[in-house]
């Protein structure tokens, strides 16, 4: 009985340690909220955050599921979304149109990666780990649906604003077109729009 | 030959009508990131809003699900989280301990409801209405989870400021325990950790 006592008295003590470390990694996503992305809300609102962003992809791909090339698991989808931005915690917004960020990007991202997940329990440090690493190499079907929906989200809403993200920075259309090639992997459909949109913006002079 | 192209374009136009109304019902929610809560970020920072609060608790039911007093359908508790403040666009954040605003709150979120799952087609519209009602009769596995995570992911936020946003607004402690109750019904643990979060803030005079 006392062994039973024991046992139950560790157990509890190492349920606390592995609740405390996800408390942690809690606590420690609540700091994506205050990393700004280039992107503006609708109606000229203010710059978007990387937390918001990340739950309106999640919701876009959702309901726009039925426009992924191939079928999905849609929760691993949304998950992926959910998470992708969560080394920017570190490594700040690198601007999809910024040349000189993006040469440095994929190592500030690394180390920001292995710090942040590190805060989890070693199972679940693995399982993230696993689901930022398969949308980063872009190679399954969710991983391609999730990218489209990371070019897609922006996209819409700065269509929203007549294309003043842009315009703002005089981007090229051949960049949007460069970023935007992802998106045909992951939905022919909303590539089609996308184009149709991009065309639109250069008609107008919003695109150089 | 002529009706089949004719049942090709008819496709076509359906297909594009559909879309229009997903991407109106995706822009729309774009809007509820303008809504404020009375919930401060981490760090003593500014008021959160309803779409980083429902990014927050979505990843945070994935990362605490295995203290889900039942097994849940993780994919639909995150999709509730992240839905479930949707009606807030129009109906505003009642306060939890606001009695005036929470007698009004009911008719407020039925009507929001009502108009923004109407901007999607008949089909998705029922559907993420199921999901939404779901969430507020509060009464599977799922739904009693994601309220867990609605009550927590604040609290873990205010107890992280010292409980600065109970003492802002003068909150007694049996008000704090009524909401809070329904964390019980989705996980025992982390109600078990939420009353010794409550208790340590009564010591220190945060609540009253």
């Amino acid at each position: 009985m006392t062994t039973k006592k024991k046992g139950s008295k560790e157990r509890v003590k190492s349920m606390d340690q592995r609740l405390k470390q996800q408390l942690d990694f809690a606590l420690e996503l609540d700091k994506e909220k205050n990393i700004f992305r280039q992107t503006h809300l609708s109606g000229h609102g203010r710059n978007e955050n990387d937390a918001e962003h990340a739950w309106h992809m999640a919701l876009m791909a959702y309901v726009l599921r039925e426009y992924s090339n191939e079928a999905v698991d849609i929760s691993r989808v949304m998950l992926m979304c959910l998470l992708h931005d969560v080394v920017e915690i570190d490594a700040g917004d690198t601007y999809a149109y910024d040349e000189d960020a993006l040469k440095t990007q994929h190592a500030r991202e690394e180390a920001a990666k292995e710090r942040i997940f590190s805060l989890l329990p070693d199972d679940q440090k693995e399982e993230l780990t696993a689901v930022f690493d398969e949308f980063e190499a872009n190679e399954t079907p969710e991983a391609k649906y999730a990218h489209s929906m990371d070019n897609f989200q922006p996209l819409l809403l700065n269509h929203s604003n007549g294309g003043s993200d842009w315009r703002e920075h005089g981007v090229y259309a051949e960049q949007v077109y460069g970023r935007q090639s992802k998106t045909k992997e992951g939905s022919e459909i909303l590539f089609e729009l996308t184009d149709r949109i991009i065309k639109e913006h250069i008609e107008n002079g919003d695109l150089k």
